[in-house]
């Protein structure tokens, strides 16, 4: 039902990750109706990270605003933002959770937005096939309305690739786990989580991401340095 | 799933003429999920002519446009035209036809005007509870005409005063000094600017600046720990 939403509004880029009953499946042919070739080309993937690596931007769809300091746009200022970043050559996506219960806090916090869609606060009841049949007409409309998209007057960079993001935390993480950062351990999680959607929400660039990269680094060598007790390298860890 | 796809956008007034399987309906009930007042409120009539009687204006939605001489919209132009007719006291309904073939010419013919949805002309294929969810979804935006900007779910958090910040850039400087990351010293200027134009740009609030100076403090504490050769303080830096 969701490839024969997306196929309405002409959109064919489908991925799943970890479908329920497995892939390939005839039920969700038979399910597609005639929208062949967007079943044809379903990419599948273990993670949301992987699913979304390549991708410079994404949204995430939710029932409710969350708790969250990410921006919350309805679907037609999402879907203007969407066409102006992917007419800047961008690679953008859409997240839409699991039929029952949604995407989780992590899944929400890989996201670079928030949509909602402005349901009936007392009656909210979407399936995930008219939560995306609903974006699919969005980004459609807005396409058609293109003349009131914002102009912006310089062009914004685009965001890093997600995988060189989800890069930084690792190694971020990782620099901080040896000096201690992480401390008590239960509160590991809760710190790491923090400094993820704060680097989210900054929206860096590949050259951004990659003067980070740098600075952990430059802590990197200087800790191999004093921890070898050898003092001559000082210096080179210069960006 | 009309009645479910109607309440998420506040639409109650549902008429159905001659409905295949009678009614009332236990199997409409059950598909409608909670919408219980949509379905407690259902007429019945028998004939397009006596469910329109009452109102001022009528949209006929067509898979395509017919060849008709009314006029026809897309969702958007057609819902802001029901909006100023419903504020200036007009009665207006939409017709939808019947799951397999639609609504006939002569049902169309008791229409104002037509509808289409802007889908892909190679491939459409909308049943009657997607055409539904579309139009309420078109109608609850025209009521919201102008408000594309970003919400926040949470109240965003005001940017850290600008002291604090300053006070992040020289500790931050300061231990990436020491770590030698300013190499060669004819780029520190260049380079130090490059992290401050990132900071700035990122809007952190004062937790954030102060999750940040935690990082830069776990690395600081870290480098005296191994300069002095003493491992008992690790863990102490957490933040």
């Amino acid at each position: 039902m969701v490839a024969r939403a997306m196929a309405n509004f002409s959109l064919a880029d489908l991925r799943l990750v970890n479908p329920r009953d497995g892939w390939p499946s005839e039920k969700a042919r038979a399910a597609a109706s005639r929208a062949d070739h967007v079943i044809d080309s379903v990419r599948l993937f273990d993670t949301v990270e992987a699913a979304v690596a390549d991708l410079n931007f994404v949204l995430a769809t939710t029932a409710r605003p969350r708790d969250s300091f990410k921006p919350v746009r309805g679907p037609e200022a999402a879907s203007l933002d969407l066409r102006r970043r992917i007419a800047d050559g961008e690679r953008t996506g859409i997240l839409f959770g699991r039929e029952r219960w949604g995407l989780n806090n992590h899944e929400v916090g890989l996201a670079d937005e928030i949509v909602t869609f402005p349901v009936d606060p007392d009656f909210a009841s979407l399936n995930i096939a008219q939560a995306v049949l609903l974006m699919s007409y969005a980004f459609q409309v807005a396409g058609r309305e293109g003349d009131l998209s914002p102009r912006f007057a310089a062009k914004a960079p685009a965001p890093a690739p997600k995988q060189d993001l989800f890069r930084l935390f690792e190694h971020l993480e990782a620099s901080l786990d040896r000096a201690g950062y992480f401390f008590p351990e239960a509160k590991r999680e809760v710190l790491a989580q923090n400094l993820r959607t704060m680097l989210t929400k900054a929206g860096l660039s590949e050259p951004e991401v990659r003067t980070l990269r740098g600075v952990v680094k430059a802590f990197d060598h200087e800790a191999g340095r004093l921890a070898s007790g050898d003092e001559s390298e000082a210096g080179e860890t210069g960006a």
